[in-house]
């Protein structure tokens, strides 16, 4: 049987993605071969890679003046791609720090740039928060400013789309497609497939036209938003079963009503999981509530001597992967797209019954 | 029905690989969830990916002296990261020209370092050849040598791996696991998944210990070999399903009998294959009898007219992927290790009654 999973990354897929993968996996639509085994390049496979944009690009009304990107190499490899790309005429960019991501963006970023750090997190009544973008020193000739929309490992989320007249950049890796979001106020969106998108390997850019020549001249062509652009994300082999996997989630989420319908249910589970945990003494959840992310919700147990029971026995309820990040410990339950909300709920039953014994 | 499949890549996989992938795609060993809904980070997982690589090194005997990266990119991007991780002590380089992916590689490089440029292609009997070792002008000072073993779209193969005292770093990813090979005689090898290992979108390196640490100071830190053979291939999240699929073909090799079987068996299909081109007056082969590749073999028809209708035929005899390289043109049967002598067998037969028709 199928648990439910509640890991970070590499995360959930729908069962039914799966179910159609799994039918068609040696004999992709009765053509004699597996859509692994197909040259990119072949009619079949251009076929269900540009659908797989176009669904993309119908779920997020993604401006005609966007290149989308399916390209290699996670997020990590966009820290460097990002300033590489991005700092060729103008060595200056902003990082918003927030979380362990944004910082390791930053740094990165550093290697190419003359970068401006912006430390957005406080604490409020002992709670993490982001700062009002009113106490920000941002600067006046940056190229671009980049934050991190959720930190998957603290549970940390932008309440709002900071505003400013320089290109914004945003790693979306764990809030992609998680709720409807005004592509044309960024200049650049990134983000790993595997939490809200399809499997590990994959990585979608979605940047705007007049970023793509702005290219530092060590960059790697391969690196290079421009080349790929032109070429379809194909200027080699691109990762073809990762982006059909990807293409099958895309589907799945029109056939379900869109980014809205999906977000109404993230907000349901959301909700149902921070309402828990607040009306519990047992539980905490360590983040201001403005701030609190609706994709990965960090929390601990009254005794941490208790972890590891928990844990043991959430696995024998088949509710898997709820450890937290190793470098903050305590508890994490990501709660992405394809986490139902009978899923949360279990978990939430599962949680009470566990406190009600060991509280 | 699964077709025969001659794609130069992505390739054929290996029906009783996919079977196996089919039967566990929903719920791994009866864990409740697909491996590629685990983190990477887990218990299960990291068992997965380290015994890929042990099956890896008990099948090319790798001496422990070489780190094994499973990485994302592709060849492509290795051919940026080889001068960005080799050349940082020594700008000086030595690049083989044997068709057009050595020649990708030298362009790569020179962006990076001072490369020396060997043209090492030549016509013996109007037949295109690899030129003796003893006409290349190899350096004094090279920080190392660059070759690719096998030419996937010229189907051009070294017949012996190259002297030097300089470390050898050489392009496999056509040929790896089609032939024993010393690794200890290499200071690198790289190849793509896609051919003969696994799915796009994971790359091997096998790299010698004393080359982890000559990075140049622009390199993007995902490509540092030495931080990813610290990091186990794991600095980033890597392309998890890629990975174990590639473990499932390792445990499938170890089954046939490993490298030394596939090298049989390929060299009974390239025989068969080459023999009746070389006995047909219909069918053509461009390249001198020592450098055939045995993993890809180009040809034409008598008459190129004839193409269209030669591609349409075979397809209908429910054998795929025929056609040359755009760049090219003409025939191009691939016959890596999970294409059958069945498989040859069947193309032989066409092609012959296809001649008897047409010629």
């Amino acid at each position: 049987m199928r648990a439910y999973n509640f890991c970070a990354g590499p995360a959930a897929l729908p069962t039914a993605v799966l179910e159609k993968a799994q039918a068609e996996l040696l004999d992709w639509r009765g053509k004699g071969l597996s859509i692994m085994e197909m040259s990119h390049r072949s009619k079949d496979y251009v076929a269900v890679a540009e659908k797989a944009e176009a669904d993309l690009r119908k779920l997020m009304n993604i401006p005609e003046n966007y290149k989308v990107l399916f390209l290699q190499g996670g997020a990590s490899l966009q820290f460097s791609a990002i300033p590489l790309n991005l700092l060729g005429k103008n060595p200056k960019a902003d990082y918003i720090h927030t979380g362990i991501w944004s910082e390791k963006a930053t740094k990165e970023a550093q290697r190419y740039g003359d970068i401006n750090i912006i430390e957005a997190g406080t604490k409020i009544d002992g709670k993490l928060a982001i700062t009002e973008q009113s106490q920000w020193n941002l600067s006046n000739d940056a190229a671009y400013v980049h934050y991190a929309d959720n930190e998957t490992i603290g549970g940390i989320q932008f309440a709002n789309i900071p505003e400013t007249d320089k290109p914004l950049v945003s790693d979306f890796s764990s809030s992609i497609l998680s709720a409807p979001l005004d592509v044309s106020k960024f200049g650049l969106i990134y983000a790993g497939a595997q939490k809200n998108i399809g499997p590990a390997g994959l990585t979608l850019v979605i940047v705007r036209d007049d970023l793509l020549d702005q290219a530092k001249p060590e960059i790697p062509s391969l690196l290079k938003y421009g080349s790929q652009a032109k070429n379809d994300s194909m200027v080699n082999t691109p990762a073809t079963y990762a982006w059909y996997l990807s293409g099958l989630v895309f589907e799945w989420l029109l056939e379900h009503g869109g980014v809205e319908a999906m977000h109404k249910t993230n907000l349901e589970k959301s909700k149902l999981l921070y309402g828990y945990i607040d009306s519990s003494d047992f539980y905490n959840n360590p983040i201001a509530v403005q701030n609190r992310s609706i994709m990965n919700v960090p929390f601990t147990l009254a005794d941490e001597a208790l972890d590891k029971l928990f844990l043991q026995e959430a696995e024998e309820n088949h509710l898997l992967n709820l450890a937290g990040h190793r470098s903050v410990g305590g508890m994490r339950a990501s709660i992405y797209n394809a986490v139902p909300l009978e899923g949360v709920q279990a978990l939430v039953n599962f949680m009470d019954d566990f406190a009600k014994r060991h509280g």
